[in-house]
């Protein structure tokens, strides 16, 4: 894409979600679908998804829809992940192992090619991937770069690990501690907050028992 | 808050993350912030902090900022946990035991009764939180009412747990598992999709690459 044609941030933000709902369309076995049904799953309007697609470059065929894995692909490519991407995984503890072995990520060229973990007795260079000691960590970047770096350490040892992926100019780095981390501007960093979407649960729950009891309210008087 | 004082939907997106941000800086012994500091954390300019919190019916004092045990305490009775939730957890692999573990989540009142698993060499109902066998989820949720139901199973079951919560009017799922659920309208349902979060990762180093390669290709013009 050249610098005039930048996807529009609120669009790139919804990129994910698209790619999502087409790969799970693609395993369902439905190669067509209309705006509207995509909107519908997507909890978008069909004039949204029309405009969007619009705003990428993709086309679909008035009357037949979007062709499904054609557009996946459009977007996959978009999204950059047409190319394979490489990365450790710096804490091998229930979160670093969830996103080690989470298939989808493999299949879309996401490998881990190691992880690295301060606790002697998580360390099994024969497993796969490797677990491999922390100390070891910038040396096997200094090696092997790589495209990301995923910090799921407990939050004091966050930051030595930005620090580490830094001075390897790793490009990225996704992080699953909750800290608060310093990074050069040139690195791109991608925070998961589990305790934001569990708040947000709450509040939502909260609001509705607060508006339930309210209408009741109401209905008395 | 009454039907007229509802906190707008934006503002209550970014209400996790005042939330989460006050916490670290109780934790870092921070008594009081400016809105231009609080901003400068969370990537807001003063005035929108100043906004909403105004929004939320916080109030600053001039010259010496926000009290940050009061706002956070505010803050935490807005997103309704001041009050204790009760949850299970379906699913005892990474992600559910990450989950279960996660320190923060019970310092803010949110408890795991009892994880609930289909595969029998994960069942140890002597653990904490107890891990039961998933035929026996049914039958706890009619004894325990719950708050909240954690699928962390994979995607082809995530369905059956979503209608065994339902079945026991249980307000709210918090899903882990890349699956496009129906759940009641009463249900409150959030989903957390790592792939979108590693997508969107991705778009953006990809997006940071391909300027990169025009800047230089202008330089060379």
């Amino acid at each position: 894409m050249s610098k005039n044609e930048r996807v529009p941030d609120a669009v790139a933000r919804r990129l994910p979600g698209y790619y999502r709902n087409l790969r799970e369309l693609e395993t369902e076995g439905v190669t067509r679908i209309s705006s509207g049904a995509l909107g519908e799953r997507m909890g978008l309007t069909a004039s949204q998804i029309r405009q969007d697609i619009n705003c990428f470059g993709g086309v679909g065929q008035h009357g037949y829809g979007y062709h499904v894995p054609r557009l996946k692909c459009l977007i996959g490519q978009i999204l950059g992940i047409d190319s394979p991407h490489r990365m450790v995984i710096a804490g091998a503890g229930n979160i670093g192992m969830a996103v080690a072995h989470y298939a989808s990520f493999r299949k879309e060229g996401f490998t881990v090619e190691a992880m690295f973990d301060a606790n002697p007795a998580a360390v099994d260079p024969a497993a796969s991937p490797p677990v491999l000691p922390v100390s070891a960590l910038a040396g096997f970047l200094a090696e092997h770069p790589q495209d990301i770096v995923v910090v799921a350490t407990p939050a004091r040892s966050a930051q030595d690990i930005v620090d580490a992926a830094a001075a390897a100019r790793v490009p990225a780095v996704w992080n699953f501690a909750p800290a608060n981390l310093t990074a050069p501007d040139w690195m791109e960093v991608a925070n998961v907050h589990l305790s934001d979407s569990l708040m947000g649960l709450s509040f939502r729950m909260h609001e509705r028992a607060v508006r339930a009891a309210e209408d009741g309210a109401w209905t008395r008087e």
